[in-house]
């Protein structure tokens, strides 16, 4: 191992690549990229060591050598998965994109842009801001997530059901692979149909088939107008029922969430929107978007279908900063919920998606189970795609409270399979959810997975136990 | 080979799955499915003999005998694409899917449909519109397009500005492997993180990875209103920059097409929207679509920004009539051509993608090397996606005329990868294309995409010679 580490090193000194030492294995780092607050998994092990990369062809080097000496490697950016996945379960290096944080090149015209994998997607929109380019990249996972990782994962967020997830939005992606060859998926058209879609595979593939060190992104016109909203039902069902009406319109909002009462609740005690206090009952949030009259006409529709399922209260944020406000609220609902820990305590989060028209009842049988077995949990959801979180605090220390958790998960989990869903609509499978992948789509289909896996990376070094066990 | 047949038809006799016999080896239908007027190649040789399956367990039954005897096999549906996807270079079986063209469920709450492959896209729309559904599926291909080839070559239409490609409709697929097992690729969800995204994978992979046996597809909302409209401009040039304007405006056009004068001329002689006749200039076509206020809003907007291009004579469809006249002259533009053509004369058609802002540059060079030359060539193209087709007639029992536009083709393709473009925007590789995919990604990228071939596949039986050489 640290034969290799020095290879590594002696190899990027000769290329002339950087003068600092870019490999660290200072315990704390290793810890740091080894270990998870937020995830509901941390497997034992910790990376042997931190490489920080300043280009494609450092990490081609260190994929090559880690290649010759059979080494993990594992990608890491904002650090804010869930599912444990830069968890180093078998050793190796974490590859951290820290200084691959630049914006390579911006085609304003074609309305794309080059970027490495370390710039966070906030950061990324407030320098299409600054350069009053009227684009932005729509794709609006947790505040500190990064591209690479947004990749890796094929996340999404609120926009989603106007916009689509992460897959919808990569034109192409620069990979090093398992032995350090570095390829272009394609190059530059919004559009193509030539060879297999590698996008669509690494995408999503959460660092086992390769490292993604550069992506062109498409980018989406900033709306000329926007408004947030929100309106009160007296029960979850009668908001999905609000919802579905919405959708089967044809009504293009730009985000529609629902949160349960204890959601409300949480945001309220979190401070935010202080000295604002919302209502704690069963709310959807709306984001519209467009040109004035468009925002104007699909307001109008949507309180109307809201008012026909019991809704009340139909209330706008009253200008900018309480709409930024009110939606940084809605965003920061993990922050909130771990604000509300006590000694011991942690945060489970998780999520499921269903066909559309089963959300109601799955999230009534969820939270009622949750509420029997006496855990507190909140409740929020992509409405639109069917998707929603569960975040339930428990104490780590009490062996029954983490049973009783997992139990509520794995039940919530397997419901929504019931219901042809998936075990994860967003976060993905990580070291945590590989049980329950292999329940939704079966050996068979698990099995072709591995074939890709292992013709890319037939020494299983990228990311290894992550989405599927390593072969024995 | 006859072993194998008659094994197949025994051990689906044996299923009870079809008194009929399911192989046909009469001439005409091989020559039916191994050759197409349309496509731009026609390699030698042709399909030994076609099946015609009824169900996903009878194409199970001829892939696990056809892997047991090395059987090349080749998916068939709609026999429309244009690079050779469906020839037989290496004998083996076609597998016609003509009779599994039904919808197998519908779900109109969670807007998704189950199909079979051999399902046309403007059959399943005849029928979603019967059952006055309020649901459209909207990718729009060639009129006589099949779910099936749809899903193999990863198509779009003149829709893909807004509503984008074959890919983003997909929610799962069933699919038969290279040794008969079936695999179903996901559950039910519009939106998922779990695993590898196989639909991303098999959606554009022409048959070479699997038989797609059924899918689910996503539905969208039928807009409330419609309108059609028209403008000339005095250039390709002054169109493209109109188009440009549209585009950054964020305006949501539902399509945005631009024909050349040769493809408007076309357009009138072959009659379809008779007695009207087209001004033979650079055009634009324009759908809208939404609601009554934003169509209205979209239209006075396009027209300001038209009209500070150089465009003229903004002209709707005048009724409903008219509007699908003009649609399906846009539509059927490569019958026309084909109309046109006298004793011994061909269509090449073809297509290409590049980054937006390049677009108008490519049209004019492309046009102006078919002028030189003499070539009688027409232009069009989804302008919105960079997409653009050139429809080349020439005679091909001149060898002088081939090397022609052979040459045109590979001129076109080539400015278009140095554009940073695509060698194909919706047509995909077949047999046609495979030295435009290599130049366009390089050795590296198609050896990755070889490596999953290889892992689906090891035998290469599936559809073998498409998309890239079988290794020797």
């Amino acid at each position: 191992m640290y034969n290799a580490l020095d290879e590594i090193r002696r190899e990027i000194k000769a290329q002339g690549g950087s003068d600092e030492d870019i490999i660290s294995i200072d315990p704390d780092e290793l810890h740091a990229h080894g270990y998870s607050e937020w995830s509901t998994v941390n497997p034992d092990g910790l990376p042997v060591a931190v490489a920080y990369p300043r280009s494609t062809e450092h990490v081609s080097v260190i994929a090559r050598i880690c290649h010759k000496y059979h080494i993990p490697i594992i990608g890491y950016s904002g650090g804010s998965s869930l599912e444990g996945h830069f968890s180093a379960p078998y050793g190796g290096i974490s590859v951290d994109f820290a200084y691959m944080n630049k914006i390579v090149q911006f085609n304003k015209d074609d309305m794309d842009i080059v970027v490495q994998p370390s710039i966070g997607w906030q950061d990324l929109n407030a320098q299409l801001s600054q350069m009053n380019s009227g684009l932005f990249f729509p794709i609006d996972p947790g505040p500190s997530a990064k591209i690479g990782g947004m990749i890796g994962t094929n996340c999404s967020g609120t926009n989603a059901v106007r916009y689509g997830t992460m897959r919808d939005w990569v034109i192409n992606l620069t990979v090093v692979l398992a032995d350090g060859t570095i390829i272009k998926t394609r190059r530059r058209p919004r559009k193509s149909s030539a060879g297999y879609n590698l996008n669509g595979i690494f995408v999503g593939s959460e660092g086992t088939l390769g490292l993604v060190t550069e992506a062109t992104l498409k980018l989406a016109i900033v709306p000329e107008e926007t408004s947030v909203a929100v309106v009160s039902f007296p029960t979850i069902r009668d908001a999905a029922s609000a919802a579905a009406g919405i959708m089967q319109a044809g009504i293009p909002i730009a985000s529609m969430e629902v949160m349960d009462e204890v959601q409300m609740k949480v945001i309220n005690l979190g401070g935010a929107t202080a000295p604002r206090v919302w209502k704690e009952a069963p709310t959807l949030f709306f984001k519209f978007a467009g040109t004035k009259a468009s925002v104007q006409d699909n307001i109008s529709r949507v309180k109307s279908i809201t008012k026909s399922n019991k809704g009340s209260n139909f209330e706008f944020a009253r200008d900018e900063r309480e709409q930024q406000l009110l939606w940084s609220a809605r965003k920061e609902v993990l922050w909130s919920m771990l604000a509300l820990r006590k000694e011991g305590e942690e945060v489970w989060s998780t999520d499921v998606a269903v066909p559309f028209s089963r959300l109601a009842e799955l999230i009534e049988i969820s939270k009622k189970e949750m509420d029997d077995m006496g855990l507190f949990a909140s409740i929020l959801g992509h409405i639109g795609d069917g998707n929603f979180h569960e975040s339930i605090i428990y104490n780590r220390t009490k062996k029954e409270e983490v049973e009783k958790v997992e139990k509520c998960v794995k039940n919530m989990v397997n419901r929504a399979l019931d219901m042809e869903g998936t075990c994860t609509g967003e976060h993905s499978i990580g070291w945590g959810k590989k049980a329950s992948l292999l329940r939704e789509v079966g050996p068979d289909t698990v099995a072709v997975m591995k074939q890709i896996k292992g013709a890319l990376d037939p020494l299983w070094i990228m990311n290894p136990g992550k989405i599927f066990d390593v072969p024995s």
